[in-house]
C-alpha cells in the first residue's frame, strides 16, 4: 500500500473506496522514452509518479510538439484521464523523460470516485485548475515573450531539474518542448554561445553564465 | 427567480442553498465596453449571462490582449471566480462586447456551495474542464495555424455571432482578440480584399465570399 502516500486524498476515502483502489491500481516501471499515454489509445486514468520524470505534450498534425506539463516524484495528474472529465476534448500524449515508476488508477474507477465523493471531486477540481493555470502561463509565454527569453528560461529549468550545468539534450528535443523548429533552437543557442552564456559541444549544452541567462529571462 | 433557469444545477440544490443564492445574487445591466472584472479588483464570482455578450481576455504587461473565451446568453462562467478555485493563479479581464445583462453569485458563497454539494462540485469541474479545452484549442491554433487561417476563422465566427456579412469592427479590436498588432491584421485584410474575400470600408468589413474564407480555414 505504498501508493497511499502518493495520493493526497487517501485518508479522506472510505475503507470501501480504498479497498476498491487497492484492487485495481496498476504499477508500472518504464524506460526513458516510453510512451505511456496517447490520445488514440485507451484512457490511462489518474497517474501518480513514484520516481522519474514524465512529460505531457500536444502534437500537431504535421508532427510538431509542445510540452504542456512535466511530472515529477509525488506528482499526480489527470491529463491522462481526460476521457473521464466532462467537457474535456483534447489530445495529450505522455512520455517518460527518464526511467519512471508510476501507479495508475483506471479512468472508470476514478470517475466513480469523483461522482461519489466530495473529497475526490474537490481534488479533481484542484488538479484541473492547476493544469489550467499552467496552460495559461504557457500561453502568456508564447504570446508575449520573445523566444530568447523562453529558451533561457527553459535551459535554467533543465539545469534545476537535472542539478547540473552540463545539459545532455539535443536541439531537436528542445524544439519539441518549445513548439518550434530545430533550426530556430540551434540559431539561438549559437547566439547564446557568442554571448558567453553557454558552450555547445556534441550532445551537450554547458551553461557557462547562469546569471546572464537569468538576467535575460527577467529583463 | 428568473435566474434559476440560467443556473443548470438549480434543481439539484437544497431549498436552503437556493434561498441563500436568492438572497445574495446580483443582477447587473451594463453598457457595451464596460469592464466587469479585472484581476486587480475584487473577485466577481460565478457569472450567468441573461443577454448580450461578454469576452474574457488576458493582457500582457505592455498592453496587448488575446481573447480566451466569449460568453453568450445562458452561458455560465467561473473565469470571473478564479479566486475561489484551488491552484488557479492567473489574471483574466472580462468586458461587455454588447450591452449585457447578467447575474453574479458572489465568490465566497459559490465556494461554500462547491465545498458542500457534489452537484455543485461536479458543475464547477465541468466549467473548468470546458475552459481548459477552450484554452487548449486556442493554443493549438496559435502554435500550429498560420495567421491567415486564424483570421478567416475569426471573421466567419463574427459573421455567425452577429448574423450579418457586414462586420462593424475595427482592425484594432480584431488585433486585441487575436493577440497580434493592428498592422498585421490590416495587412492580412488587404490581402483578403485583393483575393475578393472581403471588402473594406471605413469601420466595416464586408464578407463578400464566405465559401472562399471557409476553404482557407479548412485547407
Amino acid at each position: 500500500m505504498e501508493f497511499a502516500e502518493y495520493l493526497p486524498i487517501w485518508d479522506r476515502l472510505t475503507p470501501q473506496q480504498q479497498q476498491r483502489i487497492a484492487e485495481v491500481i496498476e504499477f508500472r516501471n518504464v524506460k526513458k522514452g516510453t510512451h505511456i499515454h496517447d490520445s488514440s489509445a485507451e484512457c490511462l486514468g489518474l497517474v501518480m509518479v513514484r520516481s522519474g520524470q514524465l512529460r505531457a505534450y500536444i502534437l500537431s498534425e504535421d508532427g510538431r510538439e509542445i510540452t504542456i506539463s512535466r511530472l515529477f516524484e509525488y506528482d499526480v495528474s489527470l491529463l491522462s484521464a481526460s476521457c473521464v472529465m466532462p467537457d474535456m476534448q483534447f489530445n495529450v500524449m505522455i512520455e517518460a523523460e527518464k526511467d519512471t515508476q508510476f501507479w495508475s488508477i483506471p479512468a472508470c474507477l476514478f470517475k466513480n470516485l469523483v461522482d461519489d465523493s466530495l473529497a475526490v471531486a474537490a481534488f479533481a477540481n484542484s488538479l484541473i485548475s492547476g493544469n489550467f493555470s499552467e496552460l495559461m502561463w504557457l500561453m502568456e509565454q508564447i504570446m508575449w515573450k520573445s523566444f530568447d527569453k523562453r529558451l533561457a528560461a527553459f535551459l535554467l529549468e533543465e539545469r534545476s531539474i537535472d542539478g547540473t550545468d552540463s545539459l545532455k539534450i539535443t536541439h531537436e528535443k528542445i524544439a519539441n518542448h518549445m513548439g518550434t523548429a530545430r533550426e530556430v533552437v540551434t540559431r539561438m543557442l549559437r547566439y547564446f554561445q557568442s554571448e558567453g552564456m553557454v558552450k555547445l559541444t556534441r550532445g551537450t549544452i554547458e551553461i557557462t553564465d547562469t546569471r546572464k541567462l537569468e538576467e535575460l529571462v527577467h529583463t
